[in-house]
């Protein structure tokens, strides 16, 4: 389907639930702020489910009037899977009525779907989808727009980042968005707790694979504390040492270890995540185990020894 | 001036030398291979002055000719003083034909000077000169200017970046510029002794002036046996914990201490350098010190309780 058919849909209805997924990033949530406030400029009503909402994260919603309503259509964004939904799986599995997704690995079940794999972003489908919606985009939308896309790209640093990436990053700044609250927020902002468990994630990295593949983790003794977001971004470090061609960040969670798989586009970090029933990008995936750390990381370090 | 003078000038010219600053970075290397590239398409000779060329940089110097010539204009880049020479100060002062530069603080004298601070990096007024030159972009040139803009706007992350900066590197892409391989070697590389050398900056860290200001500092044993881009970048540590307003870093080179302040832009980081002989941008700005580490961090940390 079109950009075109996706706005035809979204204008026929109204009463929107708005899907993200579960870990919520600034994609998710950008897009999905951004596509509630341009439905809400329509006249409708718009809300976003979301499975938390990050402090940092919280002027994306600072705009929007959500509120109580019983919802007639769902749209989910930026959410690759069913299983993304996390606590609300469930609850929505099945009722999906329009999937706006950028990931190459999207097996969603719904009734209209829009994945395009070259946006480097959801947020970019957003942006080209306004003018088909004949919303004219404001600042509130910018910076949600902004939100998703730099989160998305590592600031414009990753290889999905394009030329379109940056000229529509170019009218967002021109449309007044606050680049730098933003950049400063997602980007350049670490509390002392941060750099603590940087230097003791640091103090037990392991390697294996000659060396190709290095390995982090916290658990949940060195995270306690401290907030989802102060914990995020750890995933980058173990790839950008020389020679690493694949950094996995084990992070151990309530009753299972979440792992994130970076690699430079190389090796397929999707691939490796769906042996452990996880997907995501080339460059970029996760993945869910039980059991022990040292379990976790001796499955971790054969399957890279196998794949490296 | 404007910009069209630039070119006229240049292109009545042969034989040029294009000074840069020492310490060179991605701007002034990149702009400066630039400009030299573009000169070579119009039949000139070109050489790029350099105090030092890490390897890293090397690509930028791959597809010039360079050479031995008489150099018959003179023509500076990214270089806001004369005394930023560093070794070839007193080879060139009062000889400098054209200054080309982005720096506010520039106090170079020259017989033609073109300077815009609202360019976030010297490449940005190179590219705008392409087309006044009648030099059309290729690859080379598009790899120079793509590291000159994306290292002095930390990959658009600083405040610095404005949707032209965006554009002009959205074009730098189509030209086929080599941005996943520049971001990697300029943003994501970091080898195992730069990873250690980071672990112990943060074990040293001084906080000042109720915590809003962070001094962190390399000694020669610290730093010894690293090339000097292994310690760049660290700069950028202190401004980035919470509550920080000014980040300093002192690096103890062969006779003196350098000193690199960063701030978010509300503290004026140049100002603060200037009173030590320094200068630069209001966001980030550097100058030199005499003495003991001891005396060159009380004599920092009175000042930043003076700024602050």
């Amino acid at each position: 389907m079109t950009i075109k058919e996706v706005a035809e849909i979204l204008k026929q209805h109204d009463n929107f639930e708005i899907l993200t997924h579960n870990y919520p990033d600034g994609d998710c949530l950008g897009s999905g702020a951004a596509l509630a406030l341009a439905l809400e400029k329509l006249g409708k009503r718009a809300r976003v489910i979301t499975t938390e909402r990050a402090e940092k994260f919280s002027y994306l919603f600072e705009n929007l009037s959500e509120g109580d309503f019983t919802a007639e259509y769902i749209v989910s964004v930026d959410v690759a899977d069913e299983k993304l939904l996390g606590k609300y799986e469930d609850v929505y599995r099945g009722r999906i009525n329009l999937c706006i997704d950028h990931h190459k690995s999207n097996v969603i079940t719904a009734d209209y779907k829009y994945v395009d794999p070259d946006s480097a972003a959801a947020g970019e489908i957003i942006f080209e989808l306004l003018p088909e919606l004949g919303v004219e985009p404001d600042k509130a939308i910018a910076d949600c727009l902004y939100t998703a896309i730099s989160t998305d790209t590592g600031c414009f640093r990753y290889t999905n980042t394009t030329s379109r990436t940056l000229r529509i990053s170019a009218q967002l700044l021109d449309l007044g968005c606050d680049s730098a609250y933003i950049n400063k927020v997602m980007f350049e902002t670490k509390t002392k707790r941060r750099l603590a468990l940087e230097r003791e994630v640091l103090e037990n990295m392991v390697f294996c694979a000659d060396d190709k593949c290095a390995i982090i983790y916290t658990t949940k003794r060195m995270t306690d504390g401290l907030a989802d977001d102060e914990t995020e971004g750890i995933a980058s470090i173990p790839r950008q040492i020389e020679g690493v061609k694949m950094g996995i960040t084990v992070r151990e969670k309530e009753s299972d270890y979440k792992i994130s798989v970076r690699t430079n586009g190389d090796v397929d970090a999707c691939a490796f995540c769906r042996q452990f029933g996880g997907g995501g990008h080339a460059a970029a995936a996760g993945c869910s185990m039980k059991g022990s750390l040292g379990e976790v990381l001796e499955r971790l370090k054969s399957a890279a020894e196998q794949t490296l």
